[in-house]
């Protein structure tokens, strides 16, 4: 469990300068656990967003989309519960989401159209507005817990633990932070909507900057994750800076800037897949040899969602025909005489060569699928692009869990 | 377990006029149950096949095409092992399979060129064509058995049952009977390859029209069912005529000969689903109000494959949230307001009307999923178009078997 933080790593944690944060129980969890927060900043914020491509959108998503189409030069925080999604709630469900936001944004002084808001939990229930109303009233009183590691811990549902992740990056004027936190165990929990991530830097950035930045960051991170293959409608990602280290991100900064702001989106998505339900490891795929990224991305998806794989790792099977029928199946022109496959962070054990099964040590396979990650290593043969995805075990605690939900 | 045959079903299973069968155990299968089978005519049938369309193919794939390519009109039999799927076996396995080829051919007086070959079982793994040849010289001889439930039988894996189906229609010119059996238990067991079938009738139909009907059989049948979404490297769907009845199908016979075709195809494919490993009970999506066939199919495909949905299922949990959030990612332009949803065989219980939760009946929503087959339909609201779909519940004996397979 080592990749997901410890109870110390969490009291430690810190937004990045120029962010506050708040937390509390709200009653909206069944548990009475803390499941309202709200992270904001004293000055107006860049704020950059990625969301589901779900047709079917959860009422925050489209509040947030008309947030930062109108004004993500000047968003001051986001607001967020756990415990309702507040999602297939029609009109009413829209109506509720901006009366969140507008509770949001007269607890900390702002105008409506500078809050984010985000929901997680049940589809198809209404948001309980007077226990929202009251949580926020209470938000910045005296009793709420301030720290960042609370309000990881108030997003999270399924989650068996909070994701967070930082780092310090050096651009061209100094040091700066990226911090955020996400919850999301897989689109694991029956009805609980997936993934959701806030994060906080302190460099100054325009919100283009921004956005390009999020979603190069996203797609080698949030996007190269699966847990079991469903979609959530209510996925997003949010980035907000606060401008508090009195560093502009310039043109020759943007680069570096990306790179910090991936490796946090990054670290959080490997988070995310190794606390999958009932998972008992991360998997990592590195696919080799494609034509291009977009068809390792491709092939490695096909991968990452097979039952049939995901079962065999949790079993410690060294069935790697149904990596390559996967990586079949996927839609890219795999041709199979020119697949190599190793298992092992180091290529450790080959086991097909040219598309022929080589003789292997089929006890060193197993052992090299119970590690934490198991690497897979999957060469196509094609041309030079890789792409690395991640995934979980597929064990029988999974279809409990979600088998039992709500009886 | 009603809709899987019983084993009186089983004895009084019988091939259409003019085919005879045989099969016999010769240690493929660890079990040392029976894993060979020829089905044959004394005549040249026409026969028509419809094969995988995963870029890895198994080697009697790549010959059956050939066959069919090259003598559509003159095929004499079909040899078929389980225990070992020939695939990912490069130009030996090929000339494997050319090889079972010839000896079929050899066993019935043909051509090697009139003769297809089917192989299920572990990929990645050479033929033993000293146990094979041995078999197929024994497969003619007095002690074997010759009824049609006992190649129904020796084909199978996973499967806990054989799967057959048969129906008598009316032509012009007189009745005649078509006749198959199938195996696959989704494609559920770790390197199994899925689902195989062989189709009889005797009828007699030029190649071109026989091709014809069995697409658009196999298009509302096999192509409608899914147990994991893996697609195997061998799936196979053969149909030869035999002529023995002395009916020509015409033109004006094609709907009534695809029709009987197509309901043996639904029935084989329906066991097929209901028998998917760990499944407890037949899932019926149906889809209706598509813009076109196409867009319903892809809407129930998602839903089929959701493991949220299937798990969901499995414990009777009337989670209805996942089945729209699946509709929502499957690619077709879903809109939430205007989609209707129903449990139950008669629209029993509806849960959802233009995009907004109705109260409902937990309790009797839940019996509802609890029927052998549960029904569930999804109006979309987008035109008159519809597909039905077929699939199974998702139980926790799913991930026991196919994480425990080799190890």
């Amino acid at each position: 469990m080592s990749l997901l933080p410890t109870d110390d790593a969490l009291a430690r944690f810190a937004l990045a300068p120029g962010f506050q944060s708040a937390s509390l129980a709200c009653g909206l969890k069944k548990s009475g656990a803390p499941d309202l927060l709200m992270v904001w900043s004293d000055v107006p914020c860049s704020a950059a967003g990625v969301f589901t491509t779900n047709r079917v959108q959860a009422a925050p998503v489209v509040v947030d989309r008309e947030v930062l189409a109108a004004r993500p030069g000047a968003v001051r925080g986001v607001l967020a519960n756990a415990g309702c999604a507040n999602a297939v709630t029609g009109e009413r469900g829209l109506a509720d989401a901006r009366r969140m936001q507008a509770l949001g944004a007269a607890a900390i002084g702002a105008e409506a159209g500078q809050v984010l808001v985000l929901s997680t939990g049940v589809i198809g229930v209404f948001l309980d507005m007077e226990k929202l109303a009251r949580g926020v009233g209470a938000l910045l009183g005296p009793d709420v817990d301030r720290s960042a590691g609370a309000a990881a811990r108030a997003i999270t549902t399924t989650d068996t633990r909070a994701k967070i992740a930082a780092v310090t990056m050096t651009l061209g004027a100094g040091t700066a932070r990226v911090a955020g936190f996400a919850k999301g165990a897989g689109m694991i929990h029956p009805n609980m909507a997936t993934m959701l991530a806030v994060i906080t830097t302190d460099v100054r950035i325009e919100p283009v900057r921004l956005d390009r930045a999020l979603r190069a960051a996203v797609e080698r991170s949030f996007n190269r994750i699966s847990v079991d293959g469903d979609m959530s409608t209510n996925d997003t990602v949010l980035v907000l800076a606060s401008g508090a280290a009195g560093i502009v991100v310039h043109d020759e900064d943007e680069a570096a800037f990306t790179a910090a702001l991936a490796s946090v989106c990054v670290s959080l998505a490997k988070q995310i897949a190794r606390d999958g339900e009932g998972a008992t490891r991360l998997v990592e795929l590195r696919v080799t040899g494609a034509a291009d990224e977009a068809q390792a991305h491709r092939v490695g998806d096909a991968i990452a969602c097979s039952p049939l794989v995901k079962t065999a790792i949790h079993g410690n099977d060294p069935n790697w025909g149904r990596i390559l029928a996967a990586a079949g199946y996927s839609g890219a022109p795999v041709v199979p005489e020119r697949t190599q496959l190793w298992f092992g962070e180091r290529d450790d054990v080959q086991l097909l060569d040219a598309g022929l099964p080589l003789p292997f040590d089929a006890a060193r396979a197993s052992e090299l699928l119970k590690c934490d990650p198991a690497v897979i290593r999957l060469d196509l043969g094609l041309g030079g692009a890789v792409a690395t995805l991640w995934t979980c075990d597929f064990s029988a605690e999974y279809v409990r869990v979600n088998a039992d939900y709500t009886t």
